[in-house]
Formats: structure tokens, sequence, C-alpha cells
């Protein structure tokens, strides 16, 4: 089977993305969203730099737990879900083992061509509480370390994002010059994410990019114009 | 199979729940500690009310638009692994065939006990690459409007979510004093959260209360005192 490692390399990378995504997005988007709201409030860039720092600070520890505490619900949601079925196939085998017929059936298979798997289950109680939760009620098992990783990840991409468009007010003294570097830096952040993004994921780079572009620099834009209308 | 609704049900409302506590984590605790940390660096509550409804404002649609790019990811990987597969069962069908007995001998099964199900199998290839993509690859059929729920869910969790913390300096002109009352109605709301989210996912309630209060405060305070630090 030399094609398992490359599956599961693929599996995993897409989990990584997924958290990648999930933090550098909205740390590109928000602190640049709320700099820029903020610019037509406040002239000088020292009140500007204060809050984006806060809301990278407080945006990356609550994404990340938000990311862990998402992943421990899994975990704990497949526990539930496999002693629950523990119990039916130890109290109700007659209605389990139809449940695994019928998870052939789904596939076109008759009951005269699936009859030796499900028999062979029944022989194993294990393996066939493991094979209902996996087949019958599609959860995965959840890796345990999947949850810390999964905080650090979604936190550190936050951070990374967030200080690219922060960078200019944090340089310039002049609010409104710094929204000008800080909307060319950030959009050229996104683009680059967007490439790599479409690069790791199996996309096309060029509309990878593209696509972060438009959608990143919409919700940046009403993001932006929504502040402005309140100040 | 009476079994099959309720299974269902639960499934779906696990990736509801995900969305509202991706959401509403952030929304009660990113506020929140923007406005804790501004609080410090600012008298009034005019500018801490700009900056908390900017944050809101972005979070929301950044948040959203992320849970919205993940679920189209997810699709698109989906449709990636699914003609990879079917390229796979078309050009070296000995392969996959040996992969179907793979999945099976990892419950236990004998080769004579899967042939069966393996013969079946190669019968019906549009049934064969539906089943390796989910039994070998363990990847499941993402719904199409899923994206688009995603992002509504996680994007309005997060704007309720936020007017909890910013209330108080809505209401009140004295920042100080809205700090105070922000910090008791949101750790109220982190309580609330949490016993309906445990409630909801079938962990006990007073424990998913207490562990939310716990990592919600933990999370604010650690931003708050960052924020503190910078400014």
């Amino acid at each position: 089977m030399p094609q398992t490692p490359h599956i599961e390399k693929h599996f995993t990378a897409s989990e990584v993305v997924r958290d990648i995504v999930i933090g550098m997005s909205d740390g590109l988007t928000v602190p640049f969203a709320l700099a820029a709201g903020l610019t037509g409030a406040v002239a000088s860039t020292g009140i500007i730099v204060t809050a984006g720092l806060a809301e990278i600070a407080a945006g990356s520890i609550a994404m990340g737990l938000g990311g862990y505490l998402a992943a421990r619900n899994d975990a704990e949601h497949y526990a539930a879900e496999r002693a629950r079925e523990q119990l039916e196939v130890s109290e109700k085998p007659a209605q389990e083992t139809a449940e695994v017929m019928e998870v052939f059936r789904a596939y076109g298979l008759t009951e005269e061509e699936s009859a030796p798997v499900v028999l062979a289950l029944c022989k194993r109680p294990d393996a066939w509480i493991d094979f209902m939760v996996r087949f019958e009620l599609g959860l995965e098992k959840p890796d345990p370390k999947r949850a810390f990783t999964s905080a650090l990840t979604i936190g550190g991409a936050y951070v990374a994002g967030g200080f690219i468009p922060l960078g200019p007010y944090i340089v310039l003294s002049a609010a409104q010059t710094a929204l000008v570097f800080s909307a060319v830096v950030t959009l050229i952040a996104l683009a680059a994410f967007g490439y790599l993004k479409g690069r790791f994921t199996g996309t096309a780079p060029a509309r990878g990019a593209l696509q972060t572009v438009l959608i990143g620099g919409i919700a940046a834009a009403a993001a932006f114009l929504i502040a402005r209308l309140i100040s």
C-alpha cells in the first residue's frame, strides 16, 4: 500500500491549511479594518497602534481558544457517540446488524453480497463498534494532540497576519499616509497568501490569489465603511 | 432504520454548534479585551465605542468569510480527491482492489470474509469510487449550502456576542465604570454560553459553564494585560 502515506499527508495538511486560513484571513483583515476605521476618528497613529496591538493580542488568543474548544468538542462528541454505539451493539445486536447491511446497501450491494462481512463483524464486537462509528456515523477518531496544535496554528497565523496591516501605523506618524501603505501591503499580502494557499491545497494558485484578494478586499472595505458610518 | 434521523440530527447540530462556539467565544472575548485595553489609554467612552463597533463589524465579516473559505476549501478538496480516486480505479484496478481489502483488514476481517464485498464493489465502479473516498480517505461529501450557512452562523454569533461586552460602554460615559460592568456581564454571558453549549453537545452543563468562564476569563485577562503593557 504505497499510496497511504501520501494520502495521510494530504489529509493532515488540509487540517493545518484550514487552521492557517482561518487565522490568517482574520489576522490580515480585522486589524486592517479596525486601523482604517479609526483613521477617520483619530489623526495621530499612537491610539491606532494601541488599539491594533490590543486587537491582535485579543484576536489571536480568542481565536486560538476557539479552535481549542472546537477540537475538544469534536473529541468529546466522538467519545459520546462511540459509547452509545457500544451500548447499542450489546443491547440491540439485531438492529445493529441490519444497520451494517444498510451501510453496504447504500453502495448497491445485495444482502447476499454483504452477508459474509456482516457476519465477520458480528464475531468481533470491538471492530464492529469502530466500523459503525466510522462508516455509519461518519466520525473520524480525533487526534488527541489536535486541539493544542490547532490552537497554536490559528493563533500564530493571526499574529503573523495582523502585523502586516499594522506595520505602516507603527513606522509612520501620519494616520492618513499609514492607511494608504497599510491598504497596499495588505492587498499584496492577501494575494501572496491566496497564491500559496492555492499551491498548497491543489487549486490553481492564480485563481486562489484572485479569490483571496477579491473576498478579503470586499470584507475589509465593508468593515471600513461600517466603521466610518458609525464614527 | 429508525435510528438514522436521530443520528443525522446529532451530526448536523454538532457543525452548527461548532460554528456558534467559534463565533461567540471570539465575539464575547475580543471586543471585551479591546475595550478593556483601551480603557487604560482613553478616559471617555466615545473612542472605545467606535473602536469596539469597528472591531465587531470587521471581526464578524472576517470570521464569517474565514468560515466560508474553509468550507469552500473542504468542498474543493473533496472534489479533487474524488477525481484522483476515479482515475486510480480506472487505471490501476488491481491496486485499488487491494486497498478495499486493506480497509476491511483494518477491522480484523480475512480476505475470504471480505472477498464477496470487494468483488461486488468491483462490478459497480461509481459505488466503488464513493466507497474508497469515504472509507479509505475518510472524506464526507460536503453539503453545498454549508459554506454560506457556516459564514452566516459564525458572523451572527460574533455580532451577538460582541454587543454584550460593549453594551456598558455604549450606555455609560465613564470608561472605568463601564469596564467593571463590562467584565461582570461578559463573565455572566460566558457562563450562560458554556451552560447552553454543554446542554446542547451532551456534556454536563455545569462543567461546560465552568470551563467556558475559566478559559474565556483567562484569555480575556491575558489579552487585557498585553494591551495594558503595550500602551
